[in-house]
């Protein structure tokens, strides 16, 4: 029974020589966008120079934070009682929405109906529940429509402010700055809550954010702001339990996770949601159809939109912030993928490439679109439109089975659009480098810059076990050609369900595929911690390096291994070099002796090479001195 | 003391499923190239078809090897004796070249002179050395020579069989094809032996093969052929021993290193070499620098070009095969480092930095370039032209330092060939995605398409602890764009000296960036490993997935972690979806579809699919069932 979060290793503690801090909104008084800032050690001036034994204190680093209160040490966590609901005020003050009695919660929910072995698990407190709201009659609760009335809301407020957060530190950065190469993406200099809300009224970018998810810390997803990334946990028939479900998505957030996607299959899906969403900062995501065809026993055959549609209402109500939705997999498109190497690959694809074989109909999610429409924007949730045909193979990469489904993907955008309903587009998958860009391209064109949502893409099949880097290295293309939010892969992929290691190195590759995008786009503030980390790393500020990395915990073991002696993170060399001669040592005299000289005077440089050479003989030859 | 190679994890045990096979050369019929061919279980009929209960074969798949005899069942491995000089008639034939005494080893090539704790290692056998030979009075013995000469060389005919051998095959392979995009690369359909000879006449390629190292498998670093890796190992002055060194290289070479570098820098540099190359049939490469320093005691400013001279001989004499020589760093360039975030990263260049500074003399590496000439064609021996202005962070990359190094790399470059002395260049670093391509070009033009050879480069500075991924996403670019050959980088970058486990993830990641780059650059043959792996997938044929991956052990075990029961790698579902519903199940209903119909014809498909949806009912609409 879940209670509180797994403590080892560091699921809940903060981020050493890190603290949470808070900025408060400007138009929103209430706002509190939680970031995390680290603290770095001072630089020792050189020794010689006018500063000798002088300490040159370096700024500290902010960084968006994902990990919500779970690393804030004066939140008080219990799982039984669910994140504190910081929107409620906000979606209370819209006035459009209501409260109701909300469906109740079926035996088949659970998988308990039609699985003789279903266990029924803990469930999330009664007492802690809060009453279901929905959109009034006629009442459109989507962050989309209000920004097409113009309005800026609380939610835009906060995800302006956490966007911008490193773009002024960065301005007073004094370091080389490379200004990217965007592909037509149009990243302003200060993000503004009103660009927010421009970017959202134009189908450009989407903050899903269900009404009855008001434990949310709001997200933006567009290409243009920071790249960002999702993370999949779920059990499935034969693995994972709640509790480690519940604890996978608090891990997948410290680590850098956006959004999670709760992709369960098995039993409890109802339960295992609840606990996720009461405890989750940020959007969760699922995939409707599979929790459809549980309560029809597996059989997608028997799947109707009856079914369906009321599978939606209940993960609706529960605050389910994105749905994966199959609705391009049309009857037609379905033998395009016959000649394929690896068919369709999709499990939403394929459930609903059964239902349309077996009924020679077409697909219901396609035919009952505006239908879906309408629950979404009850609630605000956005479609996450599936790409039921990608490629699961190199050699099926781009063919016509995927573009067509794009196609449509396009105009299912606009129907959504006409209805508001914040929408993102799905996208493979498996592709050879040089084909990425052409998906990046087509996407762009046939969903009219709707967001664009990838796994990965994998750029080859040949590595299982190390398919969170084959698929990094598509990711990170794709996030630099404009790709809004990338899935993330572990290395566990193809071979079965990831663990907590797992989805740690899932995490960390996609987090490292976000920023190398965001570094390529130029995204302003992104270079900041990469230089304050070289800096680091060429004062060997080693302490400072270990809490700037993606992983703390990592790079300090990592170096304690190698050099085991006290006080060895003091060293001014590392194992690499040994203590004779060090790239960065020698580098120091350089430094000391261009800023005497000046660099950009030739005849300076000349005659101060001639003296300084004189200075290194008799100095010994050793410049970089310990301060 | 070193004996027998390590055993554990599978040192030398052949791969599963795996036989070694040699391919005889037509030209020179004493070539024996050795391959890896993997056996694939056949292919099951579905049920219902016409070959119900028949056994579809699945043709083996033949892989580049890089292991040596070490995966040789027959081969009788004595790391006393070393590996069988395959080449040692084959230069004998040539007539070009002279035994003679050699240098004496002194004790200061393994430190002994200068460190007062080194203890002397077990030399390796007098019994088993061969004669030390080098170019007789006024011959030129590199392959680059005799290929200007109209001579194809054993060693070129060795490479076209290796590289070629996919070709065929891949031919038959009826899966899609995708061309591939080569940025100016000419990649031919078949690789003939005139086709390599070509190449390195012009440069384009190169074979490193010291006429001391006769126990080489010949390969080939150039653009217009496989991307090739090289796996950096070696001790430094705080860890590592002679035992440790030998048994990485043979793990690096298992898992995919085309060439290694010995790094050594602490005592024992000699010895550590000698049982190393004796035991290694790939390219073995150095940083000369790193020894005459060594015997300098440390100090850069001691060092002089008769040390140096002299460690080059010693280490020609031992059958090093490629040189990194650090010639482009040029006094006037080292200012323009001052301002980096990071100085200078690359050890050698700080050190030749150093001295310059020290001296007010050009780096002696430069005035004495010529003099090395006639060192690399005496013994074959290929330039690596080090980068010692290379970027060491984000900040960094692109810079005049860089650039300016670049273009004195071309101008030795041309000096080097004048000499015909095989040369490829040493490229950075740190770079961000959207400046990776700038290198390729300007080195391609800078260097007149030499062979570029690049240190990742690492696409983003904050990732300590995972720096091969975010090298591995530059590195599989930077190949895509026409780099010949990828130094890897392990996890333990930046942090300390990479043990067993790291140099296996370092060399798999950079086995993805190479195959991923082969299969954008459309490499013919490339593809083929992904079709197989993907088939085997698509069908549930779990042993062969295993067999066909990088590292077959990997993911056999992650996929026993999850399903241990009895069996488990036969189900014909994976625990992912689990058995309910499976993507590739309901696949294979539509395949089966299609092949009775006929795709092509819309009138067929529109009645199919109507038959099709009532016999779809009528079996229970389970359509794959278990043959």
């Amino acid at each position: 029974m879940p209670g509180q979060p797994q403590q080892e290793p560091n699921t809940i503690s903060p981020f050493p020589a890190s603290s949470k801090c808070y900025v408060s909104g400007t138009l929103h008084k209430s706002i509190r966008v939680p970031m995390r800032e680290i603290t770095l050690t001072p630089t020792a001036a050189t020794a010689g120079g006018d500063g000798e034994g002088k300490k040159i204190p370096n700024p500290a680093v902010t960084l968006y934070d994902t990990s919500g209160p779970y690393t804030d040490p004066e939140a008080a966590i219990d799982l039984q009682r669910g994140l504190d609901p910081i929107r409620i005020e906000w979606i209370k003050a819209r006035g459009d929405t209501e409260v109701y009695a909300g469906r109740t919660v079926q035996p088949e929910d659970d998988g308990c109906a039609t699985s003789e072995g279903a266990e029924r698990v803990a469930r999330f407190p009664e007492a802690s529940r809060r009453p279901t709201i929905r959109a009034r009659s006629g009442a459109n609760v989507t962050q989309m429509r209000y920004a097409r009335q113009g309005i800026v809301t609380p939610e835009m407020e906060f995800v302006a402010i956490r966007e911008n957060q490193r773009r002024e530190a960065f301005a007073k950065d004094g370091h080389r700055q490379h200004p990217g190469e965007s592909f037509g993406a149009s990243i302003p200099s200060v993000i503004t809550p009103e660009f927010v809300r421009d970017e959202i009224a134009r189908g450009r970018a989407l903050i899903p954010a269900n009404i009855n998810h008001p434990e949310l810390e709001p997200m933006i997803i567009g290409r243009n702001f920071l790249v960002k990334i999702n993370a999949n946990i779920g059990n499935s028939a034969v693995a994972s339990s709640i509790d480690e479900e519940v604890d996978k998505m608090i891990w997948a957030i410290r680590w850098g996770s956006d959004t999670v996607m709760d992709l369960s299959t098995g039993d409890n899906i109802h339960e295992t949601r609840e606990w996720i969403i009461r405890n989750s900062p940020v959007p969760i995501g699922t995939v409707p159809i599979y929790q459809a065809l549980e309560k029809e026993g597996g059989e997608a055959e028997e799947l109707t939109w009856e079914i369906f549609r009321d599978t939606l209402i209940e993960q609706a109500e529960q605050g389910v912030d994105f749905f994966t939705i199959h609705a391009g997999v049309l009857l037609r498109y379905v033998p395009l993928t016959a000649k394929r190497v690896a068919g369709i690959v999709s499990r939403g694809g394929s459930i609903l490439a059964k239902w349309c074989l077996a009924h020679h109909q077409e697909n219901f999610l396609y035919t009952h679109f505006e239908d879906i429409c309408e629950i979404m924007k009850a609630y605000d949730i956005a479609f996450s439109l599936g790409d039921g045909l990608r490629p699961g193979s190199i050699a099926d990469a781009n063919d016509r089975a995927q573009f067509a489904e794009l196609e449509t993907l396009g105009e299912l955008t606009d129907i959504a659009w006409k209805h508001d309903v914040q929408t993102m587009i799905e996208g493979p998958g498996h592709i050879p480098m040089h084909m990425i860009r052409e998906n990046m391209t087509k996407q762009l064109e046939a969903c009219h810059e709707a967001p664009f949502y990838t796994l990965g893409p994998l750029t080859t099949d040949i590595a299982p076990g190390y398919d969170h880097i084959t698929s990094a290295i598509g990711a990170a293309m794709i996030g630099w050609y404009g790709c809004a939010m990338l899935c993330y892969v572990t290395p566990r992929e193809h071979l079965g369900l990831p663990d907590r290691e797992d989805v740690r190195d899932g995490v960390i590759a996609y987090k490292i595929a976000a920023h190398a995008a965001d570094l390529a786009k130029g995204h302003p503030g992104a270079q900041l911690r990469d230089n304050a980390m070289s800096k680091a790393r060429f004062e060997f500020r080693w302490e400072d390096q270990f809490n700037l990395s993606l992983t703390p915990d990592v790079g300090r073991q990592y170096h304690q291994e190698k050099s085991p002696e006290e006080g060895a993170r003091q060293e001014h060399f590392c194992s690499m070099c040994g203590p004779k001669f060090c790239a960065m040592k020698i580098t120091q005299s350089v430094r000391d002796y261009a800023i005497k000289h000046g660099l950009d005077d030739a005849e300076a440089l000349k005659a101060g090479m001639k003296e300084q050479a004189q200075a290194f003989k008799e100095s010994g030859g050793e410049v970089y001195q310990k301060s």
